[in-house]
């Protein structure tokens, strides 16, 4: 892409209504806009970001078995009225009446729906296990959204909903989500830990809130410094091994991990002080197992292998696209700006030609953006004729991991310069070897 | 995917509320599920369909220079009483209050967001041509939606909407999005073609339909036969090539094209009878150039290179890949059911074991899946153990473009039978040639 047309329109200044980092530099890099309160539009560039992120969220629910469908935003009221849940949910729900001055709400999440959906296809265990799941909006109409995209009222959510005929084999279900989410956090660039959670308006009795560390983070948490270290599980991990899943979950819930809700200090001074750690904490995932809370009122049966109905168990879990593209920004950003994990990077590499104009700063550049997009790679060529200080901190604050940068004198020794934006390493070195570097 | 760990609820019946050919296929194929009137969930099945879809639509945006967004689905009402719409929109916008009484709205089309989006950023005639698109749910509260996601009120459409200084640039960012949909179409397995239309509530005065014919088409429409042999924008087109694309889009309105509301029955006569076509047709996309209509009451003005201020020339182009899916089924199907075009077929081929757990069968099947699989292809195994006439018609109903029939009696002798799912040709060939084969 060339940044000539692309639409990138970087703010110059720090704009005022942002209150932590990542939303600074999502305005300031035009990643989101905010349209009303607690809306947003996803600018090119962060639109990019939420689709590499969505990638890695997919491809770990697919490889963890889990089937994508999309259900619709807008749902129809009695649905909720059948759980009970209609009158709870209070006024975080956004009802809505249509021309026919029906009853609908924009759905803040979707357990009422794929249990309708469940059963009204599914009558017998044979088609169990089965963990649906969509990457779909949601509306939660927040009293008080802040933080951009970290806490907005519209929002992406891939939330999933597992069915099992027996509590053996839900657990089984959640250990298979568990794991997913460590792997998927990993592959993001984040720590995150799971801590025993509150089950909150979801319900249910055995729940865990995956943390990442960040000073910003919105609730305060405490752990044992042990998960820094704790294997994350594989590409190998075979998702159908009941015991290697188990041994994954008991592994990551051995040591104390607790946010403040359900935080037991006594616990916690137990540990050795210097093992203790208690930071700051996102929440980036919530999963659930809350057996036959929606399934019972809502009649969602099988036959058993015994010949008998069944109602089934089911568990939910929940991950926020939306907020995981701010949370990795808090974990990650220096006072220059961004700095993206390779994983989820907007561009792999962003090309600064430092005269543009220059025939052979211009014929440098194209054809070192050519034989890097021929390879794959997705790179932003900085065509502008803008002067090159504002280039190079345009380049920072977006936070692309390569940048190569093209300078009439380099090229005239057949060189340009390499910087990595994580470490600031800069080394000089042939348009070819440059080129030969970045394919990798 | 294994048809045992898939989501394929099949119905064995025809759905009664049905009214035309792709809705009953699209529900009895288990690909959509209505919700509530007019608002459907995207089963497994026609999740992968839509997604393909969605990727072709996205590569020939993106191909002709048009920029990936999203915007949200609620917008604030505010916008639209600027441009003037808020009140003429009538019932099928969907409104909405929220918490804190304000009056916002659920997005029928994006016009205003996006020039206020435009406004907000852009100030140099240097940043034009822009062209913005998002693939993004709408709603439309129509009075009586039917035929399934042909006609739904929650559904999926891209809208691409260009900028540009002068009325000439705004024809050239017209003809690019002609030329695009051509070719998305095309390779769509669909021939649209594209006539006069009328501009309804978008306004403008330069737009056409794109249309399919269609038997069960909502509206009848008149054309000269010679469209069926146009030739397709092709691979090499240079969307940059201001009289080329002009030539295009001169070509492929050089013969008469009109829908019912702008057909001139005397000018039809004109052409000679057996080259007359007058077929029912489905509209699948829709182009606008509209001039100032939202920039001059939005204000959305650039400096130009005379250093004065210019009201910006916009237009809009929509496609709804929700409509799409069953359009394409209307114009392919037969009476067992739907024959996908390669380019968007939920799986590329499908293995029918006719005997799960026969060792040889099982055996075979997986050594052919796993082959298929490892060169890229997205294969569905059904590994079931339904008797061989329901699979058979399971295979036939959704409608995969190969069919790789593995039975204990041609597997003894190391073979498979081979069946194309549009021609309904079948050839025995050895497993490996059967493998070959496939991956072409």
């Amino acid at each position: 892409m060339r940044l000539s047309r692309f639409f990138l329109p970087i703010l110059k200044e720090n704009p005022k209504e942002a209150e932590i980092v990542s939303h600074r530099l999502m305005l300031r890099s035009a990643m989101v806009r905010q349209q009303s309160a607690g809306i947003y539009s996803w600018l090119p560039l962060g639109k990019r970001v939420l689709d590499k992120v969505c990638k890695i969220v997919r491809e770990e629910q697919n490889r963890a078995g889990a089937i994508e469908l999309l259900m619709p935003t807008l749902q129809s009221a009695e649905l909720w009225q059948e759980s009970g849940r209609y009158d709870d949910y209070g006024k975080e729900m956004l009802r809505i009446k249509d021309r026919q001055d029906r009853a609908m709400l924009y759905g803040p999440t979707n357990e009422e729906m794929i249990t309708d959906i469940f059963r009204s296809y599914i009558k017998s265990y044979k088609h169990l296990p089965l963990n649906l799941y969509h990457i779909q909006l949601k509306f939660r109409d927040e009293i008080r959204p802040r933080f951009g995209t970290m806490r907005s009222r519209e929002f992406l959510m891939k939330d999933a909903y597992s069915f099992d005929l027996t509590k053996e084999g839900a657990i089984h279900s959640y250990n298979k989500m568990f794991a997913a989410y460590l792997r998927t956090f990993s592959r993001l660039g984040l720590r995150a830990i799971p801590m025993r959670a509150d089950t909150g308006p979801i319900g249910g009795n055995h729940s865990h809130e995956f943390i990442i560390l960040a000073e910003t983070g919105e609730s305060e948490v405490f752990c044992h410094k042990d998960f820094v270290n704790f294997d994350i599980p594989g590409d190998n991990t075979d998702f159908d091994d009941v015991p290697a899943l188990q041994a994954i979950f008991d592994k990551w819930t051995s040591a104390y991990a607790a946010t403040s809700e359900m935080h037991d200090a006594a616990e916690f001074d137990a540990i050795p002080e210097g093992d203790r750690l208690s930071a700051r904490g996102i929440e980036v995932g919530h999963i659930f197992y809350f057996g036959t809370k929606y399934s019972e009122p809502m009649g969602a049966k099988v036959l058993g292998p015994d010949g008998k109905e069944h109602t089934v168990h089911m568990g939910s879990y929940g991950i926020g696209p939306t907020r995981l593209v701010p949370a990795i920004i808090e974990a990650s950003h220096d006072e220059n700006g961004i700095i993206w994990p390779r994983s989820v990077a907007p561009f792999d590499a962003m090309i600064i030609n430092m005269k543009s104009g220059d025939a052979a700063c211009d014929e440098a550049s194209l054809r070192i953006y050519e034989s890097l997009a021929n390879a794959g790679k997705d790179i932003l060529l900085d065509d502008t004729d803008e002067r090159a200080g504002s280039k190079f901190a345009t380049a920072d604050l977006i936070g692309v991991p390569d940048q190569i940068i093209v300078g009439p004198r380099s090229v005239a020794s057949g060189e340009v310069e390499l910087k990595d934006r994580k470490t600031g390493e800069r080394q000089t070195l042939t348009i070819e070897a440059a080129i030969n570097k970045l394919i990798g």
